[in-house]
């Protein structure tokens, strides 16, 4: 690999971005982008766990309509395709955050800002809401433990015109980031999450405390019954892996899931996604759209995604390695071939939407 | 390995054709003929499902009247063995589908001729028709959605001389062969589809459509139907993986199916061939002839498929290994080493013929 | 890894210890330290047994009161850690055993002292009991098969103020260590088990006796029985694996059990402790505390040997790595952050304590 | 490994002879001997699956009269271990068969002594009777078609004082030995399976019919019933693996089994013989003494093949790394080092004998 690349453009598949960025990217960011926790069991679990899911495909279905569009949340994607929220993603590219929205909207794909972005929500959502093939706009967000604070933060995405709340419930703490701290990564000069420049300064780290006293901040669910009752926009819960807290999180009104171990960046040797969806998608019986992140790299990953009960997937590191190896027009170089490999992926199993796409793709009946 | 191998005719064993292979190819022919699909698990997971079944060998039984025929559509090979259909075979030796067809007809070998042959048809034919010892001519298609094409193409094969045709159903688009495009691999001048030289000209692709509009032309069990009673000539199926579309295809009158995944050449992750077998086989009870393709190298394979149910095998990469390697010689080499193999194995399981290769043979009751 | 590590102070995770002992040490020490029995297939397989288990975390705990304190044997343990009993460890540093120990007495972590310590006992209590946060200090022995001198040793430990006597029973004679036997390890001069300086003399062995003899002195239950009976001091069992063994145990009055393989030291291919400890769990229903070691690295590790059944783990190969790589506080770091971790990995699966911690964060009830 | 190894009295374990026999034999040679059929998928099986296997050891049990003896058609073995039987040992060292032999027996051990030997089978059998500490002493051999041959070799065998027949029921034809032709493998002047040095020639090859025409001479039940009524001596049969052809030898009289692949070097893809031997214990039910070989390097091997049913092991390339490496002493050496492994795995299991290796160590009831 490498030689022939004179660029992004002439990626033949997501591992010659992956390629390129790690060629671009110093070593403690590339730590940062590529790494997850500790022995990385999850970060590599996640990816084997879609790859080891076999399809069984059917033939001479009728194709003739055949289309990737779903509903989400009363909209109409023209693919089940959302950029996942990673933070600081200007240490990737001058652009930034403001570069991968834009692309993704062009491509229409859906765009969930991280809290953590190192671009100013409104001039992202400035950009996004310009394009008109655009997908969903949404926040994440933490608890942050100061609910004044974390309010303004929610007002601020609404006045924008974010569409929908997106909170992480799998971090309380920071998870052991080995390859992170090995390489000695740290946020340069002019890179930082500037939504919170003026944040209130926590309380200093208790050492004799468990970690360090932040579990004091640490979000529960009244917490989120609280964040629910203060804003307009539909909120989903991302982080959620077990079938019990579903349920929870339906009781409670969520407007979905995300099922996500965090890319396997927070707790290692985590279930992998793939293996959690199915179970939460039984549990809850369509009660909730569910989302899902973690290793998906290929169009194959989608369609199995669907098939085991999900409506859209959440992309991180793939188009972030498409944006450290060729900027904005990578992220919607990568997008679009995800999407043509959905094409193909749907169109070679006979599926003519992704509502066919069933349980029965993975486990055909005798 | 290598060095000692001064020819074809030095080959040890199907690895040591693989190796040559890969010495007297271009990169992009190599990527082409080698690879498969996307991250080609597929292309892996159907070699390593035949090496995963274990045999339960019987000894001491009667072996004096051992032999490896089969019946097949009325005809009898004397074995179990047909060369796949591949395209383009003159990239890997000027004589091309002549030379490796030719090659199988003096072992006794069936050829499957690819409808994207890089020599006539009607030249193949001859060659083969010639050679007494010849097994069965059989025609791959594929429905291009121009009826009048199609039609033409099929009254060419059957006055030249072919006994069936085969259908291949799995491929309504291209997959993602990305290894081939990742080595830049394109038809060089003089080698061409020839019988699609006066083929209608496609409409346009359209960015817009999914597929880029190919889906409109895909075939569906309709046009099955429609080719079945164009032709006096029997019709298999190829690419039919799922019980349920192999109960279909029986119901519309199909003379055999072929069990394949296009050699993971299509859609990565597919269900290997080994798996899908069985199951197809269970459901029809043995009311059509199957053949099975995908990763089949050594005789315990050839014996594992007729075990699991299928009457014969078809051979892709194998003998163009050794036809790129070693020419027409290569190929009669590697099917008589293949033939060689399999009788040592029903020998050595105490099977007198492939009739007594049943499911017993690899589950053995207690 | 290795350059811009300039001493232990400096390591990112346990692989980092580990990597600066084998530097540090000399081939045979680090065969003797870092290897196993025969094919170290037990060895590799602890670990790979903790790797194997998934975590299912729960969300949106209340975690405010959260902490890794444990009770064992009537005293309260910061966190559930203790230095499992290792020989002679002057081998690794002029300290030894008084410098692993007081390191670990200055976290809070238990200490089981090897009745092979290359450092007397009464030293090694010394340094220990001064240490306000210290935790357990237990004395580990095997039975000799002379009595009046196991009896003398087992009086000196509880004159130097040891709290329980840990009787390793899992080898009776010593393993297959080919790893050292290949690196031609012997004890340098200067280093020895010095509570064995005025023991009697063993018979000769007997080359046409099984074990060269050493079975007339292997101990059985009745020498446990004999034992139990000599001292105040609570008396754990160290090496159970099976479950009918341990009811055997607790029914002759065992305090606790360590449910271990000798971390891979003496049979190969025994069941990793991971697998065992639920077993044992299962049959004693809580009648004893269950402590377990045997490739443990990770807090996350802890966290699954707690949801199996085990009150607390003893660490045997990575502190001593520290040990070897940085001295004391090298040892005190790596219980640091093994507890940091526990911390991480009990808030990230919404775990307020370790009772939080059962099976059902492994195996989800649907 | 290797420089420090100066002979074969420094081998640390099985791995050492290896490799010293790989040093100093030539290629076609280590060929011959460590390969296997085909892709040596067998060849490997055999070994991971006695890896596979997990032990649960016993403590505390009373080891006092632990020994390693086992009986064997009315001989008290001082171990169950015998030699093989593997042809043409001349190639590895110039005693062949007769150092091979000698050396086994000094050590207690069996020897069955192939037909295919290169010293006769009287001067081996001169060399073994002679030795005082010996085991029992068998002859392999196959029936080769022709009745007044095979049954002039047999006399011979009983004249010199062999005590068993092993007719090998495994091989009517030879296997895929791909990676001897690769290495182009030839029986050096010199070295030559004697007891055929007046054999009658068997017809030439047919190269029309399956395998050559070698089945017309493959031998049947009815051979064996024959063979049975020729001979005095207990006949055994070499080569089974299924539970109904186990029952069908022990309802013609065999006095025992061995379970076997051949070494994993005639049919590729078997199944491992330490999953077939349960099966067949299981069918037997204790009728017939079981013997078992394929990958056997270890003392827990050995212990395994016993806690599966097992009453002795048949060693085939383990010795002879030796005996290429080091001589018969290396043989000596080697059969000694898997004793003592085999004492220690009794001990460190708390059995005291072979007796009490039940399945119960493998698989223990909750």
């Amino acid at each position: 690999m490498g030689g022939h690349l004179s660029g992004g453009a002439d990626a033949a598949g997501p591992a010659d971005f992956e390629a390129q960025a790690r060629e671009r990217l110093d070593d403690p960011t590339w730590a940062w982008l590529a790494g997850g926790a500790a022995d990385e069991i999850s970060l590599r679990g996640n990816r084997a766990a879609w790859e080891a899911l076999a399809l069984w495909p059917h033939v001479l279905r009728p194709l003739q309509q055949a289309h990737t569009r779903v509903e989400l949340l009363g909209r109409t994607l023209a693919a089940p395709l959302l950029l996942a929220p990673v933070a600081y993603q200007r240490l990737l590219h001058p652009l930034g955050e403001a570069g991968s929205a834009l692309a993704a909207a062009t491509q229409g794909a859906g765009v969930v800002l991280s809290a953590m972005s190192s671009i100013a929500l409104e001039d992202v959502a400035r950009h996004v809401l310009a394009e008109p093939a655009r997908g969903p706009l949404w926040f994440q967000l933490y608890l942050s433990g100061d609910r004044g604070f974390d309010l303004a933060l929610v007002q601020r995405a609404e006045a924008a015109g974010f569409e929908a709340l997106v909170l992480t419930v799998d971090a309380p703490v920071q998870g052991v980031r080995e390859r992170e701290r090995r390489a000695g990564f740290r946020l340069p000069d002019g890179v930082a999450a500037v939504h919170f420049a003026g944040a209130p300064v926590p309380p200093p780290p208790d050492p004799a405390a468990m970690c360090a006293g932040l579990l004091a901040r640490a979000p529960t669910w009244d917490d989120v019954a609280w964040l629910r009752a203060q804003t307009r926009l539909p909120l989903l819960l991302k982080g959620v892996l077990r079938a019990d807290d579903a349920r929870q999180a339906a009781a409670l009104g969520a407007a979905g899931l995300v099922i996500s171990n965090h890319g396997g960046r927070t707790l290692d040797t985590v279930t992998p996604t793939a293996t959690a969806l199915p179970r939460i998608a039984d549990a809850l019986g369509g009660a909730l759209p569910l989302l899902v992140d973690g290793g998906i790299r290929r169009g194959t990953d989608v369609l199995k995604a669907a098939a085991l009960g999900a409506r859209a997937v959440l992309l991180g590191r793939a188009p972030l390695f498409a944006l450290a190896a060729a900027g904005p027009q990578g992220v919607a170089q990568s997008l679009r071939r995800l999407r043509d490999e959905l094409e193909i992926a749907l169109a070679l199993t006979g599926c003519a939407s992704l509502a066919d796409a069933s349980r029965a793709l993975l486990e055909p009946a005798q």
